[in-house]
């Protein structure tokens, strides 16, 4: 394996120079240099022969000029001059370059052989590359943000978080980017788009955020695993101590035939990779959205929760709906999930809130509940649940109204924390509370989500992670 | 089977008396006379035997006040003295009765032994019964809406829509109603919560929908079906000409269970129901999410599409992103759908638009087309696909930014129309430009989802129906 700490020249140098630096509001070339004089920490160096002066900064004509003044690079100029650029970088004495143009191995033969020929002058000079063909990486302490899309304000917008994020495909880094920065979906600790990774490649990148201590999970969307040796060895690593999800794509052989033209990869088996990210404890996933979710769900709650059962797959669903609790508890099954019994202390505590009708049962349907006894039957049920043995999580189901402002999340979240168990929630109804109610939960550590699909899949997550951790401590975990 | 013409006393009556009427806003009764008083077309009369006025209405003491002058009462009063206000209304020569109060059969014994009593006053006194424990129903031409939950503004908010929508549980047909109330996701012409089911069950209302000329798609949520041989002869009677998508919980013994103390279901055997349903071409679906979805592709485009190929399962894949292309493969491929090569004449066109170190394939990559010829490439891309002969379907994968707005949507609507072909979208990317996205494909016809899975079900969706009313009409189907 590659010496990762390298990848500290991407992360957190100490100045930068932008290639291809433009004060064209159109292009990429603006976008990179407007972002980074507004982000950066350190000195900020626009490079470009034909302008003296970017956004009231000097503009200097070649990497050449800055001798010594440069640790990371980033260029984004037409393919062909990129060899040159790196000449220069490898005469100034910079340690790395973020290549963020395409043109590359992704457009044929040609292109792989100009991407050789950077390979060479790097190793040369005693840099390291990152792409090309990709949007780079974003670091979000210490601040830096490489992509050649325009966010103003990112200094305030840019918020640390926890999360690792690996994408091969710029598109989708993108995507991820957007997100995160507009929607506040996940905070983020580092995001590496790899793009073509003729150099810095994913299992570097892996091993690089498996030891960061500002990373406590990562969720990674590939397109190739170039070492799957390699791969497997990193998150072998990692297994039952820093949760890893994987997108990987092309899991049929014409697929994965698209996926190979694309970013210049190779694709092995998908046979191959599915046992290997099994026996490594990997959760894979198959949509974007998923990966987002799950990304969600770990960024909330990195450490494992102790299991209660020897299963450590049972759960309660606690709703508000009998329906839903029904289709619940099949999406459950689904994903490897039981939904057992409650113990005989639990449906007694149940019943000091239910109805006399209503015998309480698992799903629990505490609807009934709620209109005889308003909403301390419905804490006072999770409380119920969560204090018995034989659950180890639960799936609250959720009907957002005017009246969810009501609803005690401070004493809920002390319960789960007491009990040690996670919880998801699903919210329906209207959707003008969706977000006060999700915005209470996630304060609280229960992710929430608005399908149930999604709901059961972090919850089936969280355990499946909590099994690992407990096999990697060397408990005994049986069915 | 029952005379379904008999629904008419339901979604069209003449004159309505709302039974548990009050002016306390915090009850039930409540919401249903104000919504009633503010949106139905004939008379409506409140009763309850403590008041005299409601809302500026003379209040009623019973129903025997009212004789001969109500065709439809909607009661929501204690489940005990639903028998007494149903023989006032037998008395009166009422037509039909929703009951919308809970406590019968779901509750027990008891409960059972009240909701067999009331069957039997409304069979004396010829009256046909929905529900109870319920939100009743809607219908939007001619307007009535009962559900217990206040929505002001009902006549100018409650648009004719084409999607007849049928839910066992109150809960969550309340949140359906929700949704398309105030998100516009889609829009709806009879929306059934059938609780209990007592007397009117969801085999009558679906064939009453099956001959609405309103409702031109169905999506059903059921907990049980009580005669499967009836469902199924409906289900028959509208494949492929009227799609119908059909949740229906308790696929695993113990969800099964669970279902059935909800509602006082008794539930058949899945798999006698799985296979059933597959028989009749219905779509089942596992989420309440993929119900929703799908009752928006179909109240889009309720009319099948013809298929090119002779399996009707061929898509394409447009893409600006490359990995996108590739997972939405993987997703087309779970789903049942074939991704294959692009005939010559279509690959033909393709090069005009793309770069020359581009060899244009299935997914379609637009990107760089784009990059080199901008919104023109992508159009034009999409247009070769439609007209290619081996092609059904299209899954479009977009990326939202502030240039969506320049796109051609009218054109490229056009361009659909004139192929005949579905397609569905994907957008991801810049949130704040997802509205416009949606707004103006959904104008054109092409539903879009944020989720790749969402999108190629969908699509999948559409090719099902296709091939069904092909074999309806008795046209081969190969594959």
């Amino acid at each position: 394996m590659k010496a990762h700490k390298d990848l500290d020249h991407f992360f957190a140098p100490a100045s930068v120079a932008v290639v291809g630096a433009t004060p064209n509001k159109a292009k990429g070339g603006y976008s990179i240099i407007a972002n980074m004089l507004e982000s950066f920490g350190g000195p900020v160096y626009p490079v470009n022969p034909g302008r003296t002066e970017i956004n009231g900064e000097k503009c200097y004509a070649s990497l050449r000029d800055l001798q010594g003044k440069v640790e990371l690079a980033v260029v984004f100029v037409p393919a062909s001059q990129v060899p040159g650029v790196l000449e220069d970088g490898a005469a100034a004495g910079i340690k790395a370059a973020v290549i963020e143009s395409g043109g590359f191995a992704e457009t044929g033969e040609e292109g792989r052989e100009l991407q050789d020929r950077c390979l060479r002058i790097a190793r040369e000079g005693g840099m390291r590359l990152w792409g090309p063909n990709c949007t780079g990486l974003v670091n979000t302490d210490p601040l830096i943000f490489t992509p050649f899309i325009r966010f103003p304000d990112l200094r305030t917008r840019l918020q640390r978080g926890n999360l690792g994020i690996i994408a091969q495909s710029g598109m989708m880094a993108a995507g991820f980017m957007m997100q995160y920065l507009l929607t506040g979906f996940f905070k983020v600790s580092k995001a590496c788009a790899i793009g073509n990774k003729m150099d810095v490649d994913e299992v570097e990148v892996l091993a690089y955020l498996a030891d960061d201590p500002n990373t406590e999970a990562v969720v990674a969307y590939l397109e190739s695993i170039g070492d799957g040796r390699a791969f497997v060895e990193v998150a072998r690593r990692m297994a039952g101590a820093k949760p890893l999800v994987v997108l990987k794509g092309g899991r049929y052989e014409e697929s994965a035939r698209a996926a190979l033209s694309h970013t210049a990869s190779i694709a092995g088996s998908d046979e191959v990779i599915e046992g290997a990210l099994r026996q490594a404890g990997v959760l894979r996933v198959h949509d974007f959205q998923d990966l987002m979710d799950l990304g969600k769900a770990f960024s909330l709650n990195p450490r494992p929760f102790g299991a209660a059962s020897a299963e450590g797959n049972r759960i309660a669903v606690v709703t508000v709906s009998g329906g839903g609790g029904v289709v619940a508890s099949d999406l459950a099954r689904d994903n490897g999930l039981s939904i057992p019994p409650l113990r005989e202390e639990t449906l007694e505590k149940l019943r000091r809130v239910f109805p006399p009708w209503m015998a309480p049962g698992n799903p629990v349907d505490i609807w009934p509940a709620i209109e005889q006894n308003g909403f301390d039957a419905f804490s006072g049920s999770i409380e119920a649940v969560l204090a018995d043995p034989g659950i180890d999580g639960i799936v609250l189901l959720t009907f957002a109204s005017r009246i969810i402002g009501a609803f005690p999340f401070e004493e809920l979240g002390e319960k789960m924390r007491r009990a040690g168990k996670p919880m998801v929630s699903w919210v329906f109804g209207d959707a003008r509370f969706f977000d006060t109610y999700r915005d209470s939960m996630e304060s609280i550590g229960a992710p929430v989500y608005t399908t149930v699909r999604s709901c059961v899949k972090a919850l089936a997550a969280y355990l499946h992670f909590g099994r690992w951790s407990r096999l990697e401590a060397g408990e005994p975990v049986s069915g």
